[in-house]
């Protein structure tokens, strides 16, 4: 069903099948585009398909890059000794973002999810079991708090606490400016367990 | 705050100026494009360039297309006498849909609105105009129900009963499976005025 020319119809579909993107936002975008000035949409182009060819894996962390060593690798103002285990490059973006933590990270790409049929060997856990053989004094584990994360935390552990280096997880509880009452039994249970003394 | 790499960065900039995406899809939509296939992200950039190269508007209706004529002006099959106002391509498709309309249209390309000073020389009237000095039996108003809709419609009433032209302004009222209830005073009193005799 063509109600629009080839050329737009053929630009709605292609975006349609990025993420969050459905047929009717496709088709904002593309008149957006269609109505962009012609060397910003060629500046979009290039940028995205630079993006795509030059970013790679940080041959440390595995956090995306487009250099060997990501910014924060191969920073000598981090603790390189304190490893944060994120599940993707926008958790370590989260965490960045707080700018209080000056350890380095290691981001797996994924959390193990038998659901999913993402095993253990999918995700980037060869490459950190390779860095703890370096001088490292903690593995912070912050994956997600969902089942994926949290089993992907477990599997962690249990294969760091043979080789002697501390494990941590980050807290699960109540959010900053969090009403208890609207909060599911599961975290305010966390909280419960979780609590600290004053 | 560079938390990503620098070529990320940019891509996540670039994508957030499009029109509905804030930073936070910016950086879902850009880690989705580095992780899809070189060739897909290579194919996506290249339509986008191609759209905004090739498309223009249609010699006759000014709709959105990549030929001189868009497939609807140049279609025999179309009751050429019949025009159908609309205010942007989107419109179009939106009535191309239904199937029942076998008409022609005209593409405004916005309405008129003081508030942001869109004037009657800022949209393809002029042109619309043009096209009743040929053979034309009616003229649709099918611009939006919104104030700078109506305004445009009236203006173009005005502007074609002299010509001796039918000029017509598609039905407002309760939409189709819509509640009385939840539907807004305006509506209800159009709909009111627009009954039509059982």
């Amino acid at each position: 069903m063509d109600y629009y020319s080839n050329q737009i119809s053929k630009l709605i579909e292609e975006l349609s099948c990025l993420p969050g993107i459905g047929t009717k936002s496709a088709a904002r975008l593309a008149f957006h585009l269609i109505h962009m000035p012609e060397k910003d949409v060629r500046r979009l182009a290039d940028t995205m398909v630079e993006a795509r060819e030059n970013v790679r894996y940080c041959k440390e962390c595995c956090t995306l890059t487009d250099k060997e060593v990501c910014p924060i690798c191969s920073s000598p103002g981090r603790d390189h000794k304190t490893i944060m285990v994120v599940e993707n490059t926008r958790d370590l973006a989260a965490y960045e973002k707080t700018g209080k933590y000056d350890g380095v990270y290691h981001v797996l790409h994924g959390a193990i999810s038998p659901m999913l049929g993402i095993g253990p060997g999918d995700i980037k856990l060869k490459e950190l079991m390779e860095r703890l053989r370096e001088d490292v004094d903690e593995v912070i584990v912050a994956t997600n708090s969902s089942l994926e994360g949290e089993t992907t935390a477990m599997y962690i552990s249990k294969l760091i606490k043979p080789t002697g280096i501390k494990v941590s997880r980050i807290a699960s509880g109540v959010p900053v400016g969090g009403d208890l009452e609207y909060i599911d039994e599961v975290t305010l249970l966390r909280a419960l367990d979780g609590r600290t003394e004053l």
